[in-house]
C-alpha cells in the first residue's frame, strides 16, 4: 500500500474504528509528511519498508515527529529500529510472512505481529495465510502471550476476518480491499482493470523491482495483475535485466500515465472479491457486520 | 496422498464419520485393488490424478467396480471421466487450484468442488486457501448453488476447519494430518523428519518429478519437505535434466529406503503445526470438537 493509503484513506479507516495506516514505503519524506497532515487531527500510524529504511534510517525518526499510533516495519530485520520505536513510546507492528520472522519479531519487542500469506498484494514471500497464521498464533501463546497477532493475505470481507479470528489471530490487516476505496490513491485505470479481474489473473514476480531499480532482498517477490509487462519477462529474468535501462523508463512512462498495462497493477488474490469502489468507512463497517453474523453470540476463543 | 492413503486409512476416516479417500494417484490397479479390500466394508471413495487417468483410462471402470463413495479427479480435466462416473452413479468429486478450473469443475457436472490452497502438500498450483475458497463459493452460489465446496490446503485443526466454513465451505479435505497417523502408509524415517519440522521447511518444486520421470504439466508443482535433494537442485532444474537418470535411480533408492534426505517427504505447511502420530479416528473427532468448540452454537451460515 505504499504511496496508495495516504492520509485520507488511514484517517478514514482510524475514524471507522480501525487503525489506519499512512504507506511510507520506501520513506518519502516530503510525501509522508504531507499524507500525516492529510490524516488531520485522526489517530494514524504509518508503514515503513524495513530494508529501505536502513539505507535512510532518519526517515524514522521523521515518521516518529508525527506522534504515530504504530510503526509497522515490514521486509527485513525490525532489531535495528525497536529501541527508537519504544523509547517514543509507539506501538512497534512487525508485518512478517515466515514463522522464523515471526519468531525474529517477538524477540526484539513487537507488539503487534502481522502474519501476512502470499495471498496478499505487493511483497512477500510463499507461505499460505491459513497455515502461517495458527502456527505463528501456537509460537506467541508459548512464548509471548502479550503480543497482538494480526492476520493478512487474502482477507477482502467479513468471511475473511471471521475465518482469521478462527484461525487466531485478532484482527486483520486489509490491503487490496482499501486499495479499492474512494479514499485511496490509485489510478482509474488501474483500478478499473483490478475490478475487471479475478484471483486467478495475479502472479508473484519480481519484473516489476528490475523496472523500478529498486534492490529487493531475494527473498521477497510481489504481487500484481498480471500484463503485458509480466507476460513478456517474468520467464526471462535475465533478459529483462538485460535491457534492464530502456524497460525502467516504459514502465516509469507507463506508472505515471497510470496505464494497467505497461506497468504493474500492485493488488492480492482478494482482487476477485471485490468489484466496486466504496468509501473506507462503509467497507469497514460491512466486513465487521459481516464477521459479526457469521460468528454469532456463540463465538468464544 | 497417493498411496500414502491405503484401505485402513479410508476406513478409519469413514468409519469417523468422514468420507475416506483411497490414494489411487497414478493409477495402480493392484495396489487399488488390495486397498479397496483393505478397506473391508466400510465406504470409501478413491481419488485419482486425472491426466494419468488419461493415459490409462480403463483404470477408471476398475476403481468404479469396487462401488466407491466418491471418485475424486485432481489435476486435469474431468470432463473426459465425468460421463462414466455418473453413469455409475458415484458422485464426482473434481479438486481444483484456481477459479477457472472450478467453474469447469462445475460445468462438466462434479457433485463436489474442493479447492486447494498452495499450501497444501504434493502437486497444486499456487493460489492461497484464504482467497480461492470464497472466490469459489461466490461462483457456485451464483451458478451452481447446489455444488457441495469443500476447502484444502493448510488445514490441520479444528481452526482450519472453523475457518474453512467461515470462508464459505461445507468441509474440508485434510491431508498433511492424516498422513501422520497409525493407518497412513508413510516410512517412518519420513514421518519423524515431518514431525520435527516447521512450515517454514516446506518448499513448492518440481525437481521431485524430474527424479521421478513424471510428466505433470507445467503449471503443477509438487511441496515437499526441503531437503538435500531440493537444495541441490530447486534452482539448478536444467542441470538436474541433464542428469537425470542417475538421479533418478539415487532418487528411487532413497524412496524405497524411506530416506527423506534423499527423495522427498510430501507434507504441505500444515506440517508445523503437527507434533504426533495419531489413530485417524482420534484426528477426525478431535478436529470436529475442536471447530464446534470455536463455533459455538450460535454460528450460521
Amino acid at each position: 500500500m505504499a504511496k496508495a493509503a495516504g492520509g485520507a484513506l488511514a484517517g478514514a479507516v482510524s475514524q471507522a474504528g480501525g487503525l489506519g495506516l499512512i504507506g511510507g514505503g520506501y520513506g518519502d519524506r516530503d510525501w509522508i509528511a504531507d499524507e500525516f497532515a492529510r490524516a488531520g487531527n485522526r489517530a494514524v500510524g504509518c508503514g515503513l519498508i524495513t530494508w529501505a529504511l536502513a539505507e535512510q534510517p532518519d526517515v524514522l525518526a521523521e515518521v516518529l515527529s508525527h506522534r504515530p499510533k504504530g510503526v509497522m516495519l515490514s521486509f527485513g530485520d525490525p532489531a535495528p529500529f525497536a529501541p527508537q520505536i519504544a523509547e517514543a513510546a509507539v506501538p512497534l507492528i512487525v508485518q512478517v510472512q515466515s514463522l522464523r520472522d515471526a519468531k525474529r519479531a517477538a524477540d526484539v519487542g513487537a507488539q503487534v505481529i502481522v502474519a501476512q500469506g502470499s495471498e496478499a498484494g505487493g511483497h512477500g514471500q510463499s507461505r499460505g495465510t491459513m497455515s502461517l497464521v495458527p502456527e505463528v498464533a501456537d509460537h506467541l501463546a508459548q512464548s509471548h502471550p502479550d503480543v497482538i497477532l494480526v492476520a493478512a493475505g487474502g482477507i477482502a470481507d467479513g468471511r475473511g476476518l471471521a475465518a482469521a479470528l478462527m484461525l487466531g489471530a485478532e484482527g486483520v490487516l486489509i490491503g487490496s480491499r482499501l486499495w479499492a476505496s474512494d479514499e485511496a490513491l490509485v489510478a482509474p485505470d488501474m483500478l478499473a482493470a483490478a475490478l475487471g479481474a479475478d484471483g486467478d489473473d495475479t502472479i508473484r514476480s519480481t519484473v516489476m523491482d528490475v523496472a523500478r531499480r529498486l534492490n529487493w532482498p531475494d527473498r521477497y517477490t510481489c504481487r500484481v495483475l498480471r500484463n503485458g509487462f509480466t507476460d513478456r519477462w517474468h520467464e526471462d529474468l535475465a533478459g529483462l535485466i538485460a535491457v534492464a535501462e530502456a524497460e525502467a523508463a516504459k514502465w516509469a512512462e507507463a506508472w505515471d500515465a497510470g496505464d494497467p498495462q505497461g506497468a504493474n497493477t500492485f493488488v492480492g488474490e482478494a482482487v476477485g472479491m471485490i468489484d466496486t469502489v466504496r468509501p473506507a468507512g462503509e467497507l469497514i463497517a460491512e466486513i465487521s457486520a459481516e464477521a459479526e453474523a457469521l460468528l454469532g453470540h456463540g463465538w468464544r476463543r
